[in-house]
């Protein structure tokens, strides 16, 4: 990984992925006790930052490989930027789901185009169901975050960061952190183009790998991938090749509760009028509601949207909607 | 009015109003028939375009005239944008709102700086408590419609489109119309700056006073101002300044139901993942739901999101949150 393939990325994305733009709010400046300015991958395409790094990894393939098709193992965020990308680029995606993954999540990545084949997550491993259907089908398999490409396409949303947020006295930058694609590529784009910007990975409470690796100085696992409402960043561990450039470059990890979540989206909506999903909220929550630990006079927070349950969603209005 | 104040509200604003993107997703287009391109005026400061118009206003008077403070009467939007651009001004705000305005739009209002003054809308007549407090107090009067530099502000909303959607084959643009500034705005910019695209009112069904008006070519009332789920765009009918602009430049006016802005609401949430308040949303209903009456391979909806009640919300989402 470095910056030449990240510039590359940017390139091939000109066009095809949404610049997202800052937003904030004298409302979120006061609960949060600085400047935050939040960047909304709710509003890329699909709903989340994972259209960019499934653009890249498919627009970098050579043409004879690419015309085969792709396959990806994903929960469903990730399933819906292949499939999407995918079909842009005039080929097939075969996109192997868990079976609870949310059933609005199976739907959509249907409707953009993807073949869904579910799997139990509890019995099966997706990697190895993944890598079968790849040598059946002759389809390029495209990892969710521990893939070069993957990386270096979420990795321009620290590219456009620097640029937009140049100005404006940041210090810290949250990011949420699932396998560390995101946070990773985040982190290489602000060394080069903001320097003085820090990346700070969000997790949920007692699903904060990243956060424990990065006190231990070694890849910790969790102990389950299940129960926390943020679905979409659940995952067993750092990524072998995100971990080693967060270990070099991030500040220590943050963990946000599901209700800093629920009262995070319930802010979104509120005054940013952005639809978040759990996961894509953590970086939020934390500014709001973390504020001891974050540094810097102004922020940036990274949200995402995904597909949001909507009895999840309801209930973060019903319980937090008027609350801060 | 003319195109040069426009431009010149277009120079004060920069800097300090969001410059919208247009967003859009293959869910939509697929409902619509064609593509179609959301103008997200809910990512503005204070979540609606009532805040283009509020800054233009303000950044328009006399140094010595704005020292003395601002006064305004609005549901809500209005309000809430003349209460934070006169903050950021230095200068204080006072805002007549009707006793039975959204809680919620009083709140804010009041959190953004300004001083609420409220009334009986049954009752009393807005216009002249307004201008006996403006007398009272030194204050200008800014008016939420019919007022030049309020709808050269809201008119810099037409300038991004005709900028932003130049070479996308847009035919009809839909607008969310109350008293007809944003959409007299939007027809002046796209007159001079993007000839071929066409200016099209949407109101609520019963509420359309300037679709009606603009069929008989006179100035026809509404017989209520109260029955709609969309108050933000109830006004009693169409400026007089606002509609001779509107009757020489925009094409039919469209109408559409309560029940097509809740489930234009829903599909705004699960697709483009901003939210929108019902009077926000009726340009967006009007492109998903009544195709048949517009006109364009390609258009372009602007929506707009204010303070929606969260109880609207949660129906908008439990009644139609996964129909299209």
């Amino acid at each position: 990984m470095n910056i030449e393939m990240i510039l590359a990325a940017r390139d091939r994305l000109k066009g095809h992925v949404r610049h997202t733009p800052l937003l904030s709010s004298p409302f979120i400046d006061e609960i949060a006790g600085r400047r935050v300015y939040v960047k909304p991958e709710a509003l890329q395409h699909t709903g989340s930052f994972k259209f960019r790094g499934a653009w890249s990894a498919i627009s970098a393939l050579d043409d004879d490989v690419r015309a085969r098709g792709v396959l990806a193992f994903s929960s469903g965020n990730h399933a819906q930027g292949i499939a999407l990308a995918a079909r842009q680029h005039g080929i097939r995606s075969m996109i192997v789901m868990p079976k609870d993954a949310p059933e609005i999540k199976v739907k959509n990545t249907k409707a953009l185009g993807g073949t869904v084949v579910l799997y139990d997550r509890a019995r099966e491993s997706r990697e190895q169901i993944g890598e079968r259907l790849a040598a059946e089908h002759g389809l390029t398999l495209v990892r969710p975050y521990d893939e070069p490409q993957v990386i270096a396409g979420q990795a321009t949303v620290g590219l456009e960061i620097a640029e937009d947020a140049a100005n404006l006295g940041i210090k810290d930058v949250l990011v949420c952190c699932g396998g560390g694609g995101l946070s990773s590529g985040t982190a290489l784009s602000l060394e080069v183009h903001a320097p003085d910007m820090n990346l700070r990975t969000v997790e949920p409470v007692g699903f904060d790998d990243v956060k424990r690796s990065l006190a231990s100085g070694g890849r910790e696992r969790n102990s389950s991938q299940v129960g926390s409402i943020c679905d979409a960043i659940l995952t067993p561990e750092p990524g072998e090749l995100t971990f080693p450039i967060l270990k070099r470059l991030a500040g220590s990890g943050l963990a946000v509760s599901d209700e800093d979540c629920l009262r995070a989206m319930a802010v979104a909506y509120n005054r940013l009028k952005i639809v978040l999903e759990p996961g894509g909220a953590v970086a939020l929550a934390a500014a709001l509601y973390h504020r001891e630990q974050v540094n810097g006079e102004a922020i940036v927070a990274v949200a995402s949207g995904g597909n949001v349950d909507a009895g999840v969603f309801a209930r973060a209005l019903t319980e937090f909607g008027e609350t801060p």
